[in-house]
């Protein structure tokens, strides 16, 4: 029972990882040439400073999300684990609201700004891929995070160890 | 030194509340008629849908911020409240990056929309205001969930808990 958790935490960790891996390389990777009126621009991840930061973390994340993958599974650095997983989280969460908003911007545009994706309609399919990819991890994160609370916090678990302790 | 520490938690917790109040009253608040070029316009939350979502959530945070206050000290609620406060400040989180993004490009454009904060100056005073209000219930609810964790984990603190419990 406890390896069949073990192992299912460790696959959920593997998904996390390779969602952020996936947002990264796709917001690294994609770039698209259109043009407004008679502007020609180039669409790139560099243009938008969210996007940039959205990169930046989801990089970090996969880096993370690796290394914490070879953490063997009594070591004590699992403690400090719920810690970065927090943190990391929050970070993901801060990139993806930012980047979605200026998404949303492009997509859909607002009383000041018109939508530019009529002319980078690849480039945004993309940048959604990113998105829904991220918004994966962010899931799996959260979930872990709250499982880690629960565990934590539970008191019945608690009392368990006590007893497991004092026998 | 223990009750040191239930009212400076409570301290916390109150400027935290008052942090999400400012920002939620100054965000419903703020509006400003401006004009571009030769098209008027008022500058509102109910323009920017990420304004509102920062409005809808700081509006949560606020009342969920007095009801903890009146938890009592030794009640069993504030283990829950770990798990509502890490879903409250992923919200928190999540509406300011989302509305800072939208007020960055307000204030100072990209490539593809033009800053609208030279036509509505105080209006993007008083939203600034708003996300500086909201960066310090962010940071002091970061701090109470590492505290919570801190507490929750700490191994130290856990043996000193089962010598309690078993001496």
């Amino acid at each position: 029972m406890a390896n069949t958790r073990r192992i299912l935490h460790l696959v959920v960790r593997f998904v996390a990882f390779a969602a952020t891996f996936c947002a990264a390389i796709i917001m690294a990777a994609s770039h698209e040439r259109g043009s407004i009126s008679t502007m020609s621009f180039e669409a790139k991840y560099t243009v938008f400073p969210f996007f940039e930061y959205f990169l930046v973390v989801n990089s970090v994340a996969t880096v993370y999300g690796f290394l914490v993958l070879f953490i063997p599974t009594e070591s004590l650095l699992w403690q400090p684990v719920v810690a970065v997983d927090l943190v990391l989280t929050m970070a993901l969460i801060s990139s993806f609201s930012a980047a979605y908003a200026i998404g949303m911007v492009g997509m859909k545009g607002n009383s000041y700004w018109k939508p530019i994706c009529g002319s980078i309609p690849k480039y945004c399919d993309k940048v959604t891929g990113a998105f829904v990819a991220d918004l994966i991890a962010v899931v799996i994160y959260i979930i872990l995070l709250l499982n880690s609370i629960h565990t934590a916090l539970n008191p019945l678990l608690l009392k368990k160890k006590l007893s497991n302790f004092s026998g």
